[in-house]
């Protein structure tokens, strides 16, 4: 091991942090923690994430609190005075000629030595007996490869479905590029919709990995950038190799970290905002039961209350499977049936709305009043052991095929808190499903019965049938319907390229033209008027490569495309 | 008049229009409306605002839909196509470098003479016997004086408290500094939270304005840019002069333009999305009062429902007050009590939440949940209204200073497809209401009563008074809530800052520093936790210089930021 002056120049720390957005002083003793551990270990440097000590992302925040970045800026200042021969890179938001800068900081022996801007040319620093290359975020810089014999790359990247893969390609071609090893440190932990998975590592020259920290978990990684004998922890299953490119029902290749990316966002929102609790309905149904698990693996199950609200079109098979996805998970569960509120909400409407009738004479003959009143007492319910009990929220258990389709209700299973499956098709939670069965600790706590049955809400009667309506009879087959989301979202498809490719679905079903074509047109309408629910839509976090999360989508409500 | 060759050169349309967002057949079809009326008064050109034949807002819509970018692309070529010797300046999105361009196409004998991109240098067009520079929105060119002898600026700028102020004191300095006559279009109409106000206008080289169009109304405009007799329409009252810069109670400057936006909001989401009714509840309070006028101006009474929901806690002054109001209005009204819903609620509650407290046993001894129950019944009432008859949405009323307080129930008063005064505090729309009581039509329509009163929710009673509990007991006094939210958003102040000052409130009222110091506390904490209500607030007209909207606010509900 080289040594020059006090450090060891091949040993340096990465690390891989969870902010808080706005607090510069926690931002600040966690960076100082991080340090100090630097120190004693004689590293050469310490690298932190993008943006850290303001903490990412920071969205419109610095326009609305102009002196929360210049006490990012003091705090910098702050941090140079505690450091030693440790050289320390953490990324803050510079100002500079009155613009805000995402920028990297470079403290060293009690000063800042250099501040680095996105962006901008000059990024060179020495680390150890190494030149280094800067590179801050996604930033892609026309480099002089002779100027340096290493790259630092501080980011802040979201994780979604092949995220890791664009990362791990991008990173080593750039190392192999430049033949130079190169160090990246991510940030780790959720803030709202967003969910970073940390995954920082090293390159050798020739593009080879040679050390990874873990995934979505905070950790201070000690690496020697010389010696290949560093730990290299797995990625999520799934994410090690190429993602595949066309549409398929398994979705093998990203459930654990699906999984992972849920779990950390419900962390994350909870602790982060003060809160500890989970309240949710159970209906036996798929959505509710997925969330059920997710919550309990997040929070503890002690800390989530699951209430059955049964109400007449309830079946009794899915009155018992939530019992026993319960008893399963050893939560708290307890039935409330809301026969009484329906009854009084019915009679309150029919009474008061034949006066409405007078004025406006064109009631609807069939309407979803029914169907509505139901799912708004039960949010209700929810809401109301929210407003009794300390530290909790209710939980918004809707999905992301029904999000397209607006099938679900404003003010009942779409609201709540936090929303975690919103970024989830249905399909995807069929296979998390199973996943979860397989893959934790407590095997089948799923009961099997959920995951066979056919989903519905039942909230109605489907005349024809005789029994509660099924979703696929309101909208379409689910295989089908995700189908149309994913070539949306990733190939950007209009109805004429659907109509000429073959689904999966296609493939085992004969379906005829008109029977496709009225299913695409169906999308495309309910899409349309469910713009307004997307815009309403409680934190969820973002899973998909792409998603209709208000945050990132931002589509106008009031717009009309022809698709196309 | 100078003619050369076939047009007037010194005739110019302006095409103050309001287009339908990704509908390029609407705005292509308007498009050709206008340039069919140019060519018929043998116009130079005839200009459009920015980004026309997309519609403007297009946030994040050019990603999720590229087909749509370049449909917008191909409907410029076929918009040359009809083109003669008036020539077109029109603002679409082009495809650049594989990039998105928020530029203008110059058409002219029936083929783009020239493609001018937002802050490109290359930007000089012949009008008539004038080289005109072309600017884009905001645009800030470096310019060469020599170059050119007219200024046209296509813009899409959104209405603001000062936003005309701004404009008008930046386009004259402009015409001045490059002795120029200038020609400003601006967009009209609405899309979800965005106002366009229009007034477009023209200067002449001494920066004196000498052409106007109406404000918030689509028009098909001519000026003649040499003579000085051109109609100049009058803005709304107050935008004329300089904007006060202190905090001040009367609002007088800005309350016509408020009115004016918020009408044209409406307007444009129910038109725009196939809506025609509105459903809300009124309580005899100022919020649903101020709400239900601007309904009725907006989308005529025949199209406005208003409920009265009375609880216990409603009393017989506020029922009157509702009644009085909708009679001055004429509009359709009926009571709907929700005593029984709230008892069958309250009952199913008691009985449920008795096996809940048998595992979490730290329920609160005082809660909101009757509270919330009320506010609830009565959202779940208004939206089963709008699901039983055809084209109808609910309408949230609660206004800005509850928003930063978080004084408005989820799934209660909050919820509804629309939110008209979401960005007006509370002093302010008391301002309005009288404005209101003097300026339309119809004098007086709202009872003296609602004005003179002292706001409150009458959801709870409190215990001191045994009457039901103000707003500002709950809170702090509005007037000085109000300038706490001014200070904010305009001078982006800090407690110290405030403590420092002295309030309006202060100049008539004897507080302790004390007192002041503990409302500004209780503000700040609670501004924190109502992060999560505005994320889900629905679509609001901005109105104010700054606004909480999601849309252009975005800010992490997951934060911590000390004050400072």
């Amino acid at each position: 091991m080289k040594k020059s002056a006090e450090v060891n120049n091949n040993i340096i720390a990465l690390a891989q942090v969870d902010p808080i957005v706005g607090d510069i002083e926690y931002n600040f003793n966690k960076a100082k923690e991080y340090i100090e551990k630097a120190n004693k270990l004689n590293a050469a440097a310490v690298i932190f994430p993008e943006l850290f000590l303001m903490g990412n992302p920071i969205l419109n925040l610095a326009k609305k609190f102009p002196l929360l970045v210049q006490k990012n800026v003091e705090y910098i200042g702050k941090l140079a005075k505690i450091v030693g021969k440790t050289k320390v890179i953490i990324g803050f938001l510079d100002i500079y000629n009155d613009e805000y800068c995402n920028s990297v900081a470079v403290l060293y022996n009690k000063k800042i030595e250099k501040i680095i801007r996105k962006n901008n040319v000059d990024s060179i620093v020495q680390i150890g007996d190494k030149k280094a290359l800067i590179l801050i975020g996604s930033e892609n810089k026309t480099i002089q490869k002779c100027d340096f014999n290493l790259i630092i790359n501080c980011a802040s990247n979201i994780s979604r479905r092949g995220s890791e893969q664009n990362i791990s390609s991008s990173l080593s071609s750039m190392s192999k590029k430049y033949k130079t090893p190169l160090i990246y440190v991510n940030q780790v932990g959720a803030i709202d919709n967003f969910v970073y998975a940390g995954a920082s590592r090293c390159y050798d020259s020739k593009g080879k990995i040679t050390a990874r920290t873990k995934s979505f978990e905070e950790e201070f990684f000690v690496v020697d950038i010389d010696n290949k004998n560093n730990t290299i922890n797995s990625l999520p299953k799934g994410e090690e190799k190429p993602l595949e490119q066309a549409f398929s029902l398994d979705y093998k290749d990203d459930l654990e970290r699906t999984y992972l990316s849920i779990i950390t966002s419900i962390k994350g929102y909870f602790k982060k905002n003060g809160l500890k609790r989970a309240v949710l309905g159970v209906s036996g149904g798929l959505d509710s039961t997925v969330c059920a698990v997710l919550l309990v693996d997040a929070l503890g199950k002690e800390n989530v209350y699951a209430v059955s609200m049964p109400s007449k079109i309830t079946s009794s098979r899915s009155k018992n499977d939530a019992k026993e996805l319960c008893e399963n998970l050893g939560i708290n569960y307890t039935e409330i049936p809301i026969k009484d509120m329906v009854d009084s909400c019915v009679s309150t409407f029919n009474k008061g709305f034949i006066e409405v009738e007078k004025k406006w004479n064109d009631r609807y003959e069939k309407s979803f009043t029914l169907d509505n009143i139901q799912a708004r007492s039960r949010a209700m319910i929810l809401f109301g052991i929210t407003n009794e009990f300390p530290s909790a929220i209710s939980i918004a258990t809707s999905d992301k095929s029904e999000s397209y389709m607006g099938y679900a209700t404003i003010n009942g299973d779409m609201s709540g808190g936090f929303a975690p499956i919103a970024d989830v098709t249905k399909t995807k939670l069929f296979a998390l499903a199973k996943w979860l069965n397989k893959n934790r600790t407590q095997k089948n706590v799923i009961p099997k019965s959920v995951i066979e049955k056919r989903p519905g809400a039942e909230l109605a009667i489907n005349p024809k049938t005789g029994k509660p309506l099924l979703a696929e009879e309101a909208l379409m087959p689910y295989e089908f319907l995700d189908e149309i989301i994913w070539r949306i979202e990733n190939l950007h498809q209009t109805k004429d390229d659907m109509m000429n490719d073959i689904f999966v679905y296609e493939q085992t079903n004969n379906i005829s033209k008109e029977q496709k074509s009225e299913w695409i047109d169906k999308f495309f309408k309910r899409m349309q008027t469910a713009l307004f629910k997307w815009s309403i839509t409680p934190p969820a976090p973002i899973v998909d490569a792409y998603s209709i999360n208000k945050t990132e989508y931002n589509q106008p409500i009031t717009s009309k495309i022809k698709f196309y």
